[in-house]
């Protein structure tokens, strides 16, 4: 075999995956369709779940986070000028890092270069083979030429529209699917956050995200039409509209400046099933897609490594295959909790075209519930912060 | 004035309304279009609050009640065969009472007959005048003659077709409504119940409840569409419907039996505000609906004469108008939170036809949380038994 675990995808997932494994002396190769600054450019969450904050202070990654990264001992959901302060700290004894996943990536790389793992960029049209042989192959093209790896298992850490779940057959997979009448528009600006703590915002006029990276850099959102292009949102257009969305306690403190990045991402519910396919695992968005509300995709991809790292580990170490036999199982059980979550928290919080005179009620009911009832605040504040592994 | 307050409507809500303030030495009419025969023979609800209990106990209306009624410790919600135990005692120190609301309006004739006040039944054609004077007016038809009858204030217990609400102008009223696009077709049967504890099932054929009266008489429901008449379903059928959506282990034990009625009703959710037009103030049905997941309807009519009987003693009795002032805001915001814990118990159990992939796996998902998290549990808990007043 040329190594034990091929990893399909070089994005967080897949890196912390290898990191894990080769930590454990388990030898892999990634490969990754882009380049690595590309793969630095993208930007996406930035909310860590203290179960992942563990995770990465295990895999050896976390000295940069544990310095750079900003504890956040709760959060606010908001209706009109109605706050209503999600303790974790008080509530659960736990806390979230605010720590873009660029940044997890960045140092998941610096980590895989000073452990010398081999991480192969710019492949194209990877295909998967063997998956009910006894040893599986890789083949994928790189610079023109094709060529193949042997292993004994491949993890497909490729995203939602990688090759990986597309090899498990159709008829084989179970497909679970909500796609949300409406996107996020997003932006990067370097000011100051309008508020300590992140704010989720519901308003008569959709919902808003007051979100940062850091104490010089937000990331905000506004709930936008699908149909909306970033165009459409010049920065004056976006700093009216994000303001009156939120309170005016926030609003009166909101500072504005230029967005140095503006994008519109559709929101989606996704799950496929099973995780398994013979030598095959799927982990993160190449099996499940979130919506952003809540903050759980990243954190998601992070209990599938989890569960994943330790399976294969025991397979390949200790030759017990009851891991990676129990990985589909285990991970989706924590899968569908999160996709409760989310589901739960962009259907309180955003405003759905067409809707009848009940369902704008039913989330101010839904806030002024959790206002009212530390029992609620508690129930919200257990899964933001992350359910066990 | 010929009395002081006009109650218009006999069911419960009405006599209990006139039970209390007639205890505190405030004079009432009740105007009841049906008789007391037709009163009693309506099936309804069958859970009381806690506090719905003790106001019936502070009424002196508790006797038979406390003799007859059934405690209960908890209820279940299950999944196929999955049986979540909401322990209603252990998470909140509250039970609920079985007692059929026919039984507590039974019990309330009683008290009212002992306590001799007016109730006049087989009315017609009621109006309500002067709102905005000194004294209000109310007239009938009885009997083919007209009456009117002057008051200080007129309480609205008429129920959702009632003229009460109608009397507020349609553009000062601001209506919310949701209607569900199923119903309940509901049995009676002199069977033991199948479970010591109510039981309320979701399953991939839609919601099924069982609950009862009494120890050897059953009321069980089952989700049909809407388009489905009693007629289309011979008891043979409903019972064969009914096994099928319980966990086997209730299955295994479900005695069938003759049904002795059966209907079929629509489940709605809906509010009117505000509660007080001038003199008048609505309560219960007249203002609110809410479908029957989680027996919110009755318990909801009690909290509003709970609020309604202190504001009226308060201004009848020491010429104070706070409780009447506030009474329509502060029976809001009681509502509303049993509005969203119906809604919320409404979707998480029933099938929505043309719903996506997701939807099924969210309800799963819902009772999985319930099944994992004891905080889950103690929220649904709380409502269950009924918020504070």
């Amino acid at each position: 075999m040329d190594t034990q675990v091929v990893i399909i995808g070089g994005g967080p997932s897949g890196l912390l995956l290898s990191q894990l494994l080769n930590r454990a002396g388990v030898a892999t190769v990634v490969l990754e369709r882009s380049s690595r600054d590309h793969v630095l450019s993208r930007i996406r969450a930035g909310i860590l779940e203290w179960g992942t904050v563990q995770m990465l202070r295990e895999a050896g990654v976390a000295a940069r986070m544990d310095r750079e990264g900003l504890p956040h001992d709760g959060c606010y959901l908001t209706d009109a000028d109605l706050m209503v302060h999600i303790d974790f700290r008080a509530l659960t004894g736990k806390q979230v890092m605010v720590y873009g996943q660029t940044e997890v990536t960045h140092d998941l790389y610096d980590a895989q270069d000073a452990m010398g793992t081999r991480i192969v960029h710019g492949v194209q049209d990877v295909t998967i083979h063997d998956l009910d042989q006894p040893q599986a192959a890789v083949e994928y093209t790189l610079n023109g030429q094709r060529h193949r790896l042997t292993c004994a298992y491949v993890a497909g850490c490729d995203g939602f529209h990688g090759v990986s779940r597309q090899t498990i057959p159709e008829q084989k997979r179970r497909e679970f699917e909500r796609v949300y009448p409406f996107g996020w528009l997003g932006i990067l600006s370097r000011t100051p956050p309008v508020h300590d703590e992140l704010i989720y915002a519901n308003s008569p006029h959709g919902f808003a995200l007051a979100s940062m990276r850091n104490q010089s850099l937000v990331r905000y959102y506004v709930q936008v039409p699908l149909t909306d292009r970033p165009e459409d949102w010049p920065d004056d257009r976006f700093w009216a509209e994000f303001r009156r969305r939120i309170p005016s306690e926030a609003a009166d403190r909101l500072v504005t400046g230029p967005s140095i990045e503006k994008s519109i991402a559709p929101l989606r519910s996704f799950v496929s099933e099973p995780l398994r396919w013979g030598r095959l695992f799927l982990v993160g968005d190449a099996a499940h897609i979130v919506p952003p509300t809540g903050a759980k995709g990243l954190n998601l991809a992070v209990s599938d490594v989890y569960y994943l790292h330790d399976a294969l580990t025991q397979a390949l170490l200790k030759n017990s295959d009851g891991g990676i036999d129990a990985y589909s199982e285990r991970a989706l059980q924590r899968i569908w909790k999160a996709m409760r979550f989310s589901w739960q928290m962009t259907t309180m919080l955003h405003r759905f075209e067409g809707e009848d005179s009940f369902a704008e009620q039913m989330r101010r009911a839904s806030l002024a519930h959790l206002a009212s009832s530390e029992t609620a605040r508690r129930d919200l504040a257990e899964n933001y912060v992350g359910l066990p592994f």
